[in-house]
């Protein structure tokens, strides 16, 4: 992969609106095999260096998205002890290295869906915002379960539609409201399931704006809420709390006018009081249990 | 005014997505004026009768907009006493105490705005949803003060860029953001400030949908919230809660999809015990203090 393109890549990743933190980790993995792949450099030495480089720009790209710099950095951890293969063989083990930690990664999705879907069971109706792809493989385990959702759109992009479109194609009965409407279906809903992009060192969990708010009117109706989520999504204990990237307000389709700033931040952060509990590859962590 | 010309301005009102509960309640008024201008009954038994028809669909027009009820029930009380009036003279009186009415609500409004003004100061940052025209009138009042406002947009008609214009106009410094993102502002006010459809009789409110997310946010930032509305739009004990009126899915403009069925609730209910203070046309009442 050239420089050139690397830097397509790398804007595409930063650009990309729709996509969740996992998905991106992974394709940011696609990316660093890619790199060693189509290599050109006279010695492991400056493979690495070149992909280490490479891979710290992965890293920072999405700010709010921890998971992106820890599937990395594990990654990065995992190629360190190539430093004395012989070259050919060294870039061919940095492509293994990041094709499996892909796999891994799916695979961590994958039994998360699997332990969130046997949890619910069956005969309820989930309250979710905006889009996870691994809530949306938990609804697909469900799908013959009798189960129904609630999904609020998720402004500006309206990313629950994408959830409501996949719903629709399993034929699981879905109502698609306003986040504004969150406070007047909550209590329709017997469980709320929200996907995380990152949870911190405490359980509060980073995700989609809007998710705060679910989560209060939850808490007010008294509806648990569980967010399912791979472990390798959350902080290690100590780290900095990651930023929340504000996008650009235009994004919004408001009007432009003198002395009026549209803000467009994507996510917000839950405290872990108001988190029930997590489901992750390992099973049910309980956080705060009503 | 015809018959077809009532149908047709009742079903205005019915239609009607921007106007507050005040505005419309004024419109009936100007309609039940308008009725007793151009009418051709024989006596005023029968004018009365008419005017008393027409008052009852207006009053039945806005289920989830108890002012509008109530200020024509008040006005249908006050014409009780022209039974016995000759018929020109009845007309005439029925006119002016229909007049009377929209000025005595126009004044309501002018002396909350002055209350909330005057409540508020200035130097402070004040946040509020969607649009109303006493909460707009107490800017007007401010626009001197070194106030800054964030309002929430109001999904799916936006009626928050509507305030942000009106802001715009007076050069107050204005954040404008979905309502998605209310968690993440309200931190940054001083005080919240939201009009009222309706007030239930234990204070609790019933405003535009994602009023009660916003009063749950400002609870759980410690940041008192006052509701900023004309007495008259308070219910008598033991009334029935009014409906919540549920509007065209399509106004979402959200994917149509088999097994997805788009909800568009205008208004909820904020219960009293979020509601630090009622600011009407006496003052100010306080309801659960921070």
């Amino acid at each position: 992969m050239t420089d050139q393109e690397f830097v397509a890549e790398l804007e595409a990743i930063r650009s990309d609106r729709t996509s969740g933190a996992a998905e991106l980790a992974r394709r940011c993995l696609e990316i660093a095999a890619e790199t060693c792949q189509q290599d050109n450099s006279p010695s492991t030495r400056e493979l690495l260096a070149r992909l280490n480089i490479r891979i710290d720009q992965l890293a920072q790209s999405r700010p709010s998205m921890a998971p992106v710099a820890n599937i990395l950095r594990i990654f990065q951890e995992d190629i360190k002890e190539l430093t004395h293969f012989p070259l050919e063989e060294a870039g061919k083990q940095c492509v293994n290295k990041a094709r499996q930690t892909i796999e891994a990664s799916l695979k961590s999705t994958q039994k998360t869906a699997v332990n969130a879907s046997e949890f619910i069971g069956g005969n309820r109706t989930v309250f979710t915002h905006s889009y996870s792809s691994t809530i949306l493989q938990t609804f697909t385990l469900l799908a013959e379960n009798e189960i129904k959702v609630i999904v609020s759109e998720a402004r500006p992009l309206c990313e629950g539609y994408r959830l409501a479109e996949k719903l629709s194609q399993m034929k699981i009965p879905t109502t698609l409201i306003t986040d504004a409407q969150t406070g007047l279906f909550i209590a329709e809903a017997d469980i709320v399931l929200v996907g995380a992009d990152t949870i911190l060192p405490d359980f509060s969990v980073m995700n989609k704006a809007g998710t705060y708010l679910l989560a209060l009117a939850a808490h007010d109706n008294n509806i648990p809420l569980y967010v399912c989520s791979e472990k390798y999504k959350q902080l290690q204990p100590g780290s900095i709390t990651p930023e929340l990237e504000a996008m650009d307000g235009a994004e919004l389709n408001g009007p432009e006018l003198p002395f009026v700033t549209i803000e467009n931040i994507y996510f917000d952060i839950t405290p872990a009081k108001f988190i029930t509990g997590w489901i992750n590859e390992d099973g049910v962590v309980q956080v705060h249990p009503r």
